[in-house]
C-alpha cells in the first residue's frame, strides 16, 4: 500500500465482487494511494452441482448465494478499513463491482426469491453466475429471430447474444420454472442488486444494462419480439426496467443497515454499480479513446473507449458511455488465456519443469519461430470473434525434437495471436486502438507482456495497480462523492499506470507477422467453416460420454 | 527359447544387422525352435557428428564403420552357438538382413574405401546408413527428372525416390566427392556386402536391387537418364551391377576365414542377402497374397505380397520377388510410430503418469470418441502415402478437460488411422489386404493392438517369435541350404504366429468410422496442399535456428 494518511485527507471504498470471493480496498481520494484491503471468500463459492438444500442441478448450471455478497460487506470493508488504519468517519463515499451477467429474481422490494422460503428449493430462484452456461438453446433461439427480424440491436453485439446474458436466462426461467418466472417482480444485476442493499434505492447501471441486458438507444427489445420468442416472455423488460443511471453517477446514500455492515458512515454516497472489467479502465487511466484495456488473468476481458458507433463483427457489445460517459464502449474478450497455461502446466509438462516460471525461463531463450509450431488458443472456446464454445484447442508442428517450453511458448503466442485478431477487428470496423493497457494477473510474465507487445506491434502498458477493479470501484465512489466533476478527472488522479514498459521490436514484430497469418489461416479454416470438425469432434465426444454414462458396462476397451 | 536339441537335428544360423546392434540367432531347422541368441553392440554406432579420426560431418549424415559388421560375426555367431549348446558342425547355413538402404563404395575386391588408408578421412568413403538424410537435394532432382522424362519405373515407387536410396546416394557421392566416386568400382548393399564377407562371392538380392536401387524389369535407370542427371554418372549402373539371386539363394559358402570368425563350419550355405523387414514376413508366416505384415517400432515397414503387379501412389515400393520369389512385393511405411509415443512420455506426460503403462491403462478406461480429439501422426515426417519429412504432427480437439491419457490415446489412434490409410491405398489400387501380422516391439501393448484392429477393420495376428528378422533370415538360411524347396515352405515349418489374436468390434468399428473420416480430411487438408502451413513452419523454424546459431546475441528474447 502506497501513501502516509494525512489529516484532513478523505477516503473511498471500492468493493470488487469476483467469482469466489469479494474484495474491498480503501483508497485516498486525492492520489489514488491504496490504504488497506481485504477478502471475503463466498461461504457457498460456485453453486454447479446442488443446491445448499441437496436439489441436483443439471450440467453447466452455475448459481451463487446472495448471502455471500452480503457477507463480504459485513467482513472484507470493516477489514479493509482496519487494515488501512484511516477513521472511517473520512470515507466519502463506497463503490461496487461485479462479475456480469451475474443476474437474480427477487421481489418488489429486492428480496432474492431464494430468501424466499417456499422457493428455496427451486434452482431458478437462485442467483445465476456469469458462467450459468445452461440457456445456450434459449441464446441460440434469440439470435435466430433477432436475425430473421432484423433486429436493428443485433449487430450492436457483433451478430451474436450470448447464453450468458440476461434475456436467455431470463427466458431460461420462464421456460424451465413459469412460478419462479411470475414471482419474479424485478430481475436484476447482481451489480444493481448490492447497491441496491447498500442505498436501500434500486437503480440499474448503463454498463450491465447495455452489454448484459440489451438496452440500446434507451430502448430494450420490443415486446412483440419478447411474445414472439414465447407469448409469456412480452413482460420481461418491466422486470428489468428502472431507474437507469451513468456510470459514476450516486445511486443514493448509504442506509443505516448497510453502515451497520461495512463499518462506514451512513448517508455517505453510494455509486451505481458496474463491471469489473469495465471499471479497471479507470484504474488504469485508459477511458480515453484508443486505449484498449485488457484485462488478462484466467481468460481476458478487453474494453476501449471509440468516439463514434461502429459495429464490429464478433465483438460482445458496444454501448453508449459503457465504459465512461461521453464515449462508445466497446467490450470484446477471450474465453481462456491463463486458465490454458494452467492446463499445459498441469497436464501436460513433465516433471522437472512443470512450472510457469521454468517453462517460461525455458522458452525465452529462442528466437521468435524457432519452435515451428502453431496453435488455436480456444482451449475454453472462443468468445470473440467466433462466439462459439464449442470450438477447442488445437496445435501444428510437433516434431520429435519438439520440447515442453516450445509447445507452451506456443501457447502463450497463441493468445496474443487472438488478441491480434480482436484489434485488427476493432480497427477495420474504424475503432481506433493505438496502444494497449495491461491488467490482471498475467502482467508478472515479463515474456508473455513482450510477446502482447510484438504480436501486436502495439507499446504495452502496464496498471500500476494489483487491485485494478477495487481501485477503478473507489474512483467512481469519488467520482458519486462529488469528489472530481468526472471519471476522467478521478482516473486522471487516482488511477496508475506504468506506460510504455514494453515496446514492439521491430525484428521480432516481423517474424509474428508470418507466424500470425498462419494463426489466421487455421482461426478461418477452423472457426469459419472450412472444416467444423472441432464441432464434430465435440458432438462425438458428448454422445460418447453420454452412452458411457448410460450403459458404463460397455465403456471399458475391453482389451484381449 | 523352445525345444529341445536331439540328435541328428540340424541347425540354420539367421543374423538381423540393425541400427545399433547385430543380433545372431540359432533356430533348428525341422521347427524353427530358437536355441539361442546373441546381440553384439557396433562400436562406433551411428557416425552422424565426425569420423572417428575426427572430421567433421555436416547436418543429416549418417555413417557406419564396416568393421562393426565383421564384429557382429566374430562375437554374437558364437555367443549364439554357445548359448544354443548346439554342436556347430550340425549348422547347415546361415542368413543375413540388414537395415536398407545402407551402402557403401568399395574397390573390385570388396574392400570397403574406408578402409584404404589415404581415403580413411574421407566421409563419402564410409558406410552410408540408412537414416543418412543428407542426399534430398539429389533424390528431388532424381524424382523431377524422372517425371519429366516419364521414366517407366517411376510408378513402381509411388512416385517418389527416397533421399535414402542408392541412387541419390551415389549421385552425392559423385558431386560432393568425385575422387571416392571414380576409386569405388563397386557401389553395394550392406547387405550384399556382409554375404560377400562370408561367402567370398559378391552378389545382389533381388529386395535391395528393387526396392533401393531401382532394378525394374531387370533394367535399371538407363545410362541416358543418369548422364541428364550429371554427365559423370553415366557409369553408375556399372558399379552396382552384379550377379543377381532371388530371395532364398544360395549365395555361396562360408569361406574358411568367415568360418573362424564364427566358429561355423567352412563351406556351409550362405543365404542371399535380405532387408529386415522384408525378411520378416516368412518368420511371420505371411508370404501368402493379402497378408500384410507391419514390423512396429520406433517406425512401422509394412510389406504384403501381391499377385498382380500394382502401382500405389505413395507407397514405398513394389518389386517382383522382393518379399518371396513368385509374388510382387509390396512396401509401405510409417516414419514415426512407437517414438511418437516415447515423445509423449518423455515430454508431455505429466509426473505420476510418465510411463507407457500408467497412460496405456488410464486412455483404455474410455469408449471411443470420448476425448473428443483427433491427431496427425507426423511427428517424424510422413512416409508413406505423402512422402514428405517436413510434414509434422498436429492435434485437435483439446479443452480444458483433457488429459494426459486423452491425448495419449489419441496418437495411438493417429497411427493405427495411418495404417489404415496405407491398407485403403493399397486396396484401391487392387492389392488385397485380408488381414495383418503384427510383428516388433510394440506387439505388447495390447491396447493399440486392438485399436489397429477396431480401425482397420480386420482381424490382427500377431508374430510368435520376439526376433522376427533374425527367425526370417534363418529360414532363408535353411532354403539356401536345401532343407526346403521353397520359402513357403520354409515359412510354414519354421514361422510362428498367433492366428487373429485381435478381432475388430463392430461398434467400436463403427465409432472409429466417424473419427477416421476426420483424419482422413485433416490429412488431406495438411498433407495435398490443403494448407502448407507445416511445411512453412519448418521453414520458418529453420531460418530462425540457422540465424540464432549465425548471430547468438540476437536469438535471446531481451525481455524487460
Amino acid at each position: 500500500m502506497n501513501g502516509v494518511d494525512g489529516a484532513g485527507d478523505r477516503y473511498v471504498v471500492g468493493v470488487d465482487f469476483g467469482t469466489l470471493s469479494g474484495r474491498a480496498l480503501v483508497v485516498r481520494v486525492g492520489d489514488g494511494a491504496e490504504l488497506g484491503t481485504a477478502v471475503h471468500e463466498y461461504g457457498d463459492g460456485v453453486i454447479s452441482s446442488a443446491l445448499p438444500g441437496g436439489q441436483v442441478l443439471p450440467p453447466d448450471w452455475a448459481l451463487q448465494n446472495p448471502e455471500d455478497y452480503r457477507d463480504v460487506l459485513r467482513h472484507a470493508v470493516p477489514a479493509a478499513l482496519s487494515a488501512a488504519g484511516v477513521d472511517p468517519a473520512a470515507v466519502v463515499g463506497i463503490g461496487i463491482d461485479f462479475t456480469a451477467c451475474t443476474v437474480l429474481p427477487t421481489d418488489a422490494d429486492g428480496t432474492p426469491l431464494c430468501e424466499v422460503p417456499e422457493l428455496r428449493d427451486r434452482p431458478h430462484a437462485w442467483v445465476k453466475l456469469w458462467k450459468h452456461h445452461a440457456a445456450q438453446p434459449h441464446a441460440d433461439r434469440i439470435n435466430a429471430l433477432a436475425h430473421e427480424r432484423a433486429e436493428p440491436w443485433i449487430g450492436r453485439y457483433g451478430g451474436k447474444i450470448s447464453a450468458e446474458w440476461q434475456f436467455a436466462k431470463g427466458l431460461q426461467v420462464l421456460e424451465e420454472d413459469p412460478e419462479v418466472y411470475h414471482r419474479a417482480e424485478r430481475f436484476i444485476e447482481a451489480a444493481d442488486w448490492i447497491v441496491w442493499q447498500l442505498s436501500g434505492t434500486e437503480t440499474r447501471n448503463v454498463c450491465t444494462a447495455g452489454y448484459k441486458g440489451i438496452l440500446q438507444d434507451g430502448q430494450y427489445p420490443s415486446a412483440d419480439f419478447l411474445t414472439a420468442l414465447n407469448p409469456g416472455f412480452g413482460d420481461f423488460v418491466t422486470k428489468l426496467d428502472g431507474p437507469l443511471l451513468p456510470l459514476g453517477a450516486r445511486a443514493g446514500t448509504l442506509t443505516a443497515q448497510a453502515a451497520a455492515w461495512t463499518g462506514l458512515p451512513e448517508g455517505i454516497a453510494v455509486a451505481a454499480g458496474n463491471v469489473d472489467a469495465h471499471v479497471t479502465a479507470a484504474a488504469a487511466q485508459a477511458v480515453e479513446p484508443g486505449r484498449l484495456v485488457a484485462i488478462m488473468g484466467t481468460s481476458t476481458c478487453h474494453v476501449v473507449n471509440g468516439a463514434e458507433l461502429a459495429e464490429v463483427a464478433g465483438m460482445c457489445g458496444v454501448v453508449d458511455g459503457g465504459i465512461s460517459p461521453g464515449a462508445w464502449g466497446y467490450e470484446a474478450g477471450q474465453s481462456g488465456v491463463g486458465d490454458i497455461f494452467g492446463w499445459f502446466v498441469k497436464h501436460a509438462a513433465p516433471a522437472g519443469i512443470d512450472s510457469h516460471e521454468q517453462l517460461t525461463e525455458l522458452a525465452a531463450s529462442q528466437p521468435v519461430g524457432a519452435h515451428g509450431l502453431v496453435a488455436l488458443d480456444w482451449w475454453s472456446g472462443n468468445r470473440s470473434l467466433l462466439v462459439n464454445h464449442d470450438l477447442s484447442g488445437m496445435i501444428v508442428g510437433m516434431t520429435l525434437a519438439t520440447r515442453p517450453q516450445d509447445i507452451y511458448r506456443a501457447l502463450l503466442e497463441s493468445t496474443a495471436f487472438g488478441t491480434r485478431m480482436i484489434i485488427e477487428a476493432f480497427v477495420e470496423a474504424g475503432v481506433a486502438v493505438n496502444d494497449l493497457v495491461i491488467a490482471g494477473g498475467l502482467t508478472n510474465n515479463k515474456l508473455l507482456m513482450q510477446i502482447y507487445a510484438d504480436v501486436t506491434r502495439r507499446p504495452l502498458n502496464i496498471i500500476a495497480s494489483a487491485q485494478g477493479p477495487a481501485l477503478g470501484s473507489a474512483i467512481h465512489a469519488a467520482v458519486a462523492a462529488g469528489e472530481f466533476p468526472s471519471i476522467h478527472e478521478a482516473s486522471q488522479a487516482m488511477g496508475r499506470v506504468h506506460e510504455a514498459v514494453y515496446r514492439p521490436d521491430p525484428d521480432r514484430a516481423r517474424a509474428y507477422d508470418a507466424l500470425y497469418a498462419e494463426y489466421r489461416a487455421l482461426h478461418d479454416h477452423f472457426g469459419r467453416g472450412g472444416n467444423d470438425v472441432m464441432l464434430r469432434l465435440r458432438a462425438i465426444r458428448n454422445a460418447a460420454v453420454e452412452s458411457a454414462v448410460a450403459t458404463p458396462e460397455l465403456a471399458l476397451e475391453p482389451v484381449a
